[in-house]
């Protein structure tokens, strides 16, 4: 059962359908039996959450809790809960405090927004937060869509996401800002260079996102420690100087070697145990 | 005659020849021959510069006026000499005194990196520094290569390359030191969206042209304004709240309806007169 009828929702119960029985609950009825009738699937009253192995909830991390308290009553046990914050230290926890004992809940977050057409080989990340035997028909479920499976726990999750969402976000937003206020939108087609069009086309991908862009800046739990170090950094390298443009090198070296997986590759991967997080990659 | 024997020199070589007949020059008159060998151009000394029609030369902007002063006793009258610094105020201007009055002088600002492929459909900016009538035949030389004309002044080009390669660099090192001082190359590969699959490679984009990075960050005119600017919007969106959300929403959507032709399609229209550059976008 897929809870909810925003764009995560909708995108989850279409590649879903097919390879599971499918229903969509909603807070509002009229809306899950639409959504219901469009992809083809079943809907289902919030009440009969017991029905179902699978219960995912899609609200967003403010009112995940609230979403969570809703359907509680209606688990049997032995089903899985499942959630699709991008946050999860301090969400977590209450949602787990909010289900009954007998259930499993495993928290996902999948790293692409609701417009993507093709899910395959893209990166979900699976947080086990109680009950470990979920963990296996979890994996599998996300497998069977194609996805690559990233194991972790809470707090790694959100250490990691400070990096790759938090600062990455918010210096794209910085530059967008100072962009806009510098230059006329006819003064920026006139000298885009082609990257200064990738990073538009980017910009464009976080003004579709922003209500999941703007939770993850004020909810990830490292998000604080992180924008402090990005603003020191801005600080030092604008200052210049053989010091800084050493650090600059020295970190684009390090990242010219990374490749990811996540362009498109189905791979099917995935570590189970988190792996401890350095704080520093330097020696 | 093309004066230097580095990735830009090479390039435009490669582009003129079949369209002129094109020599390479160099300090090092062993390197100009290889070079010239390889492409099947013609090599020639620094003092037979009074041959040709062109002379472009390819030095940085800090020695851009010490290669202008080696040619400058060689020109013919009526030649035109052109250089491809990225910083032009404080350049030109030195650049122009250390010519013979008698040669017009044309700086280009090519908007693509000397490893780029296909010119066609890129940007080059094209600043007159000294003598009107040498802009027809310079517009004409680079329409012939395919590229897309910009025609602007020292001061427009600096204004606007501040904010489109200063501020813009600058937000991606920041990042780039963040990212890999917070996290390690393995925890990047694991946790890579696609956004910072597309970041990273906008970010071996910078580490090949390094230099010329740097370059622009430490001469733009404009670069110490534009910095404390993006330095300001960083700090006010860390601190988040309605506002900053507010400025962020307007800035974004602002871009996004920049449609820039910069990627690919030879567009051949140049607007003759620099346009006036608001230094705000907002109304």
């Amino acid at each position: 059962m897929v809870v909810g009828t925003g764009g995560m929702a909708r995108l989850l119960a279409r590649c879903l359908r097919g390879r599971a029985h499918v229903a969509i609950a909603s807070r509002r009825p009229s809306e899950a039996r639409r959504l219901a009738r469009r992809l083809g699937a079943e809907w289902a009253s919030v009440e009969e959450a017991g029905r179902f192995d699978f219960v995912v909830l899609t609200a967003p991390p403010d009112r995940l809790e609230e979403a969570a308290s809703r359907v509680a009553g209606h688990l049997r046990p032995g089903s899985i809960v499942m959630d699709v914050s991008s946050v999860k230290r301090g969400v977590v926890e209450r949602v787990s405090r909010a289900l009954p004992s007998h259930v499993a809940y495993v928290s996902l977050h999948p790293l692409f927004g609701p417009s993507t057409r093709r899910v395959e080989g893209r990166v979900v990340v699976v947080v086990p937060v109680r009950g470990e035997w979920a963990v296996e028909p979890v994996v599998e479920l996300m497998r069977g869509m194609g996805l690559r499976v990233v194991v972790s726990s809470a707090d790694e999750h959100d250490m990691a996401m400070a990096a790759v969402q938090v600062a990455h976000h918010l210096s794209y937003l910085a530059y967008a800002v100072t962009l806009a206020s510098s230059l006329s939108p006819e003064l920026v087609e006139r000298y885009a260079t082609r990257s200064l069009c990738s990073t538009l086309s980017a910009l464009r991908r976080l003004y579709r996102g922003l209500r999941v862009v703007r939770e993850i800046q004020e909810l990830n739990a490292y998000g604080g420690l992180i924008k402090v170090r990005l603003l020191e950094n801005l600080r030092e390298l604008a200052r210049g100087g053989e010091g800084a443009w050493r650090r600059v090198e020295e970190a684009l070296r390090l990242l010219a070697s990374v490749r990811p997986q996540a362009s498109g590759r189905a791979k099917a991967s995935a570590s189970r145990r988190p792996q401890r997080t350095p704080t520093s990659a330097s020696p």
